[in-house]
């Protein structure tokens, strides 16, 4: 956000806590629907319902496609019924499609019997698809035109829908059957002869979505050909809709959203709410469950501990290097998830490859493992000694180095192609790959990293 | 990648590998660029070079902008001085310029001077602004009308330019300096009076972004304004090219790449590659570093559990919950950096807020703490004992139980803090926040989660 806008923002706050209408609707011109939403957002409540009767409810249309799921009800309950019609006939039917999922089900047939009937129609239909599908997803607001009709039919046909139309960046032809067969910019009509018949210019579609398909299928699409318009379309090919580039990045932003804190042990849906406006019951809700599972994990590690308690008596010199063989381990297995993870996100993982990158972790595990090893044996050797650590006189400090990057080697190795091959493994039995990431692999590695570790120190240091 | 398409694509593999000429051409030509491009980088360097045989000069002109940055020069070296031009004139300015951002500076000059004189002064200027900015970035490519016209005098100069117009989604209206005053779709000019002025139909532009700014910048505003397109200016507001929606959904896919690839230990700009495609080199280069960093942090953990030797030596049990108090910590201080990253990266967060976020956190930590705690007090009283483990005979277990619980409330209070403020503190010392995540944080909180519940138990055990 640019440092001028963040400015406007918290003088309008200011203004709106001290009830300055005059400044408040000064400020609020400037703003474009989605700085009004942040505004709305982070005041409180007593002071939304100013903000509404202030701005009032033409300015709200726009802003209420912007708002948090959970402030939708509250927001449209401000208004008479009658404003109420207005806000929601005058928004494109995707957001009013989402606005009325984020309404409690009892009220939400309230909402719809307040539109007209053309309208109620399409929004049942839309309303059926899931809120995650592309069809959810799509507006139904395009510029459709048959293949038989000439450039001047087509221009005729389209002004009579103008109003109703969402984006005209494409324009697609269709058969009689409202099936689609291909589509036609807005250039092409506006710079040929009037009398050129559509059939002659239009070009193929090549990319289309089911309403039923997955949105982020959608939005990978729509990123994979650098389209700005996705064609939503049936099982029988017939038109539904369009999905745009800006819903596009929406559903990836959401997406992104959702891996990133899932891969550090959050869970449920990502808030539609900014971080600081979310409860903290929310909050508390998404991270308690993960924290209880990956402590109880962690008491696995401990009880290998005290299963090996009598190795740390005998040299307790070996615990200033049990952290780090366990955290190796862990680090190594992070990013070894991490980037299979996100290359299975983008689509460059195919399911038959899984051993082409077990292979490939494997030598960077062995590599990274051997180097980091030779390191740590360094430390173990050449700088420990230097602090006069208490040990038997026959301890031998070279062993004792070996004895570390070995364990390391090993360590790393068994994390990296671990870290590498759960995400695959997840996918395979239909679990989400990035619910099994960083916190869950670390976790599981820190105890094999204890057994590796104390095994190889009681060998090679004879205990 | 759908089914069908992923199947094409390994036939064709087959095809290429068995240098099945007839096949690979009746395969290819129901790929789109983007999966050529895949089936390219997805063969070896010998194949490639058929490839480009086979496919010849035109095929590869769209294919050009989707090959990762490693393989263009090699690709262009492939083709004839004069097919070289042709590929080079006919992509749109911007993807000629990141093509030509990917080849050696001694080589650029080269393939600069293939193209006529007026792409060549485009050229350079473009190149002139950096990879990563807006400049970088845009298409000069786009449809501009000056205020004065009429609707047909605006068509007209449209059609002349036609040819070489990226995209007419909107039109710009610019003064006689080439300053931007507003904006106009396609449909306004196709549907209004042929004598209409330009200047009573077209609407202000409100959003615009500096040639010289960030491109995440850029990608972030088409993203908060649901834009299509977003023209870019210089200091003077002169028109200077537009990003479109596609463009920002491939900047904000490379920036979350990176943002996550950081939080996991991976270093260095994210390839443009797949990840079975980058060489070992390259993916070990990207991860070394960071390991041998939180080695060395980890070896301080080490450091503290020797420092604690003798009370282990007295009470063995205290390892059961040890890496359980360490790991509580490492997972709360990183799902509470992965919330504060991404509020910071999605503009939630303000520079004067951090209070607001430490107030927040310390609360959650401390609910998240003391109920954790609880659990591990019930297991430490009621499930220890159990198991016979060998204790003093006048050990209380429910001391120790409290003893677990107030470590664990500790740890995971300072933790939250922690992971909370230091990505925070980061940015404000201009550090990316995201390289200060998870494992770094992880790594802090394990030394400190060592030192707490040794002093927690002493004290109350009294050791």
């Amino acid at each position: 956000m640019a440092e001028e806008l963040s400015t406007i923002l918290d003088q309008a706050e200011a203004a709106v806590e001290a009830r300055d209408t005059a400044l408040v609707l000064k400020l609020c011109k400037d703003l474009q629907p989605a700085d009004l939403a942040d505004l709305y957002e982070d005041v409180e409540a007593e002071e939304r319902s100013y903000l509404t009767d202030v701005l009032g409810a033409e300015a709200f249309t726009d802003v209420m496609a912007e708002i948090p799921a959970t402030l939708v009800e509250e927001t449209l309950d401000h208004f008479e019924p009658e404003e109420q019609r207005g806000i929601l006939e005058s928004i494109p039917d995707d957001d009013r499609v989402d606005i009325l999922q984020d309404i409690r089900a009892e009220k939400r047939q309230d909402f719809i019997e307040l539109l007209d009937e053309k309208q109620q129609d399409s929004t049942r239909t839309l309303l059926r698809y899931g809120e995650e599908t592309a069809g959810g997803r799509m507006t139904t607001q395009i510029g459709k035109i048959l293949a038989h009709m000439t450039v001047k039919e087509a221009i005729d046909h389209l002004r009579t829908e103008l109003e109703s139309t969402e984006t005209l960046a494409r324009i697609f032809v269709v058969d009689e059957e409202g099936k689609l067969i291909g589509k036609i910019r807005l250039r092409d009509l506006a710079f040929n002869p009037w009398d050129t018949p559509i059939r002659d210019i239009f070009t193929l579609e090549e990319n289309t979505i089911l309403a039923t398909a997955d949105q982020e299928e959608a939005a990978n699409m729509l990123a994979r050909y650098d389209m700005l318009l996705l064609p939503v379309v049936d099982e029988s090919n017939r038109l539904l809709g369009v999905i745009t580039a800006d819903d596009a990045i929406e559903i990836l932003e959401e997406e992104s959203t959702e891996d990133i804190e899932k891969g550090a042990g959050i869970s449920g849906e990502a808030s539609e709410e900014s971080y600081l406006n979310t409860a903290i019951a929310t909050h508390f809700k998404r991270r308690f469950g993960w924290l209880v599972a990956l402590a109880l994990l962690a008491i696995a590690s401990g009880v290998v501990m005290y299963h090996f308690e009598e190795d740390l008596a005998a040299i307790p010199l070996l615990m200033i290097f049990l952290p780090m063989v366990v955290a190796a381990g862990g680090n190594t297995g992070g990013q070894a998830s991490t980037m299979v993870i996100r290359a299975m996100a983008l689509g460059e993982i195919d399911e038959g490859e899984t051993s082409r990158v077990a292979w490939k972790e494997l030598r960077l595990g062995i590599s990274l493992g051997s180097l980091l090893g030779i390191c740590m044996a360094i430390i173990a050797i050449f700088v420990v000694p230097s602090f006069n650590p208490k040990v038997s006189p026959n301890f031998n400090f070279t062993t004792f180095g070996i004895a570390v990057a070995v364990a390391v080697a090993a360590q790393v190795t068994t994390s990296t192609l671990i870290g590498s091959l759960l995400p695959i493994g997840a996918r395979r039995i239909k679990l989400d790959p990035a619910v099994i990431a960083a916190p869950a692999i670390t976790t599981i590695v820190d105890a094999s990293g204890m057994v590796i570790y104390f095994i190889v120190a009681s060998r090679m240091l004879g205990l």
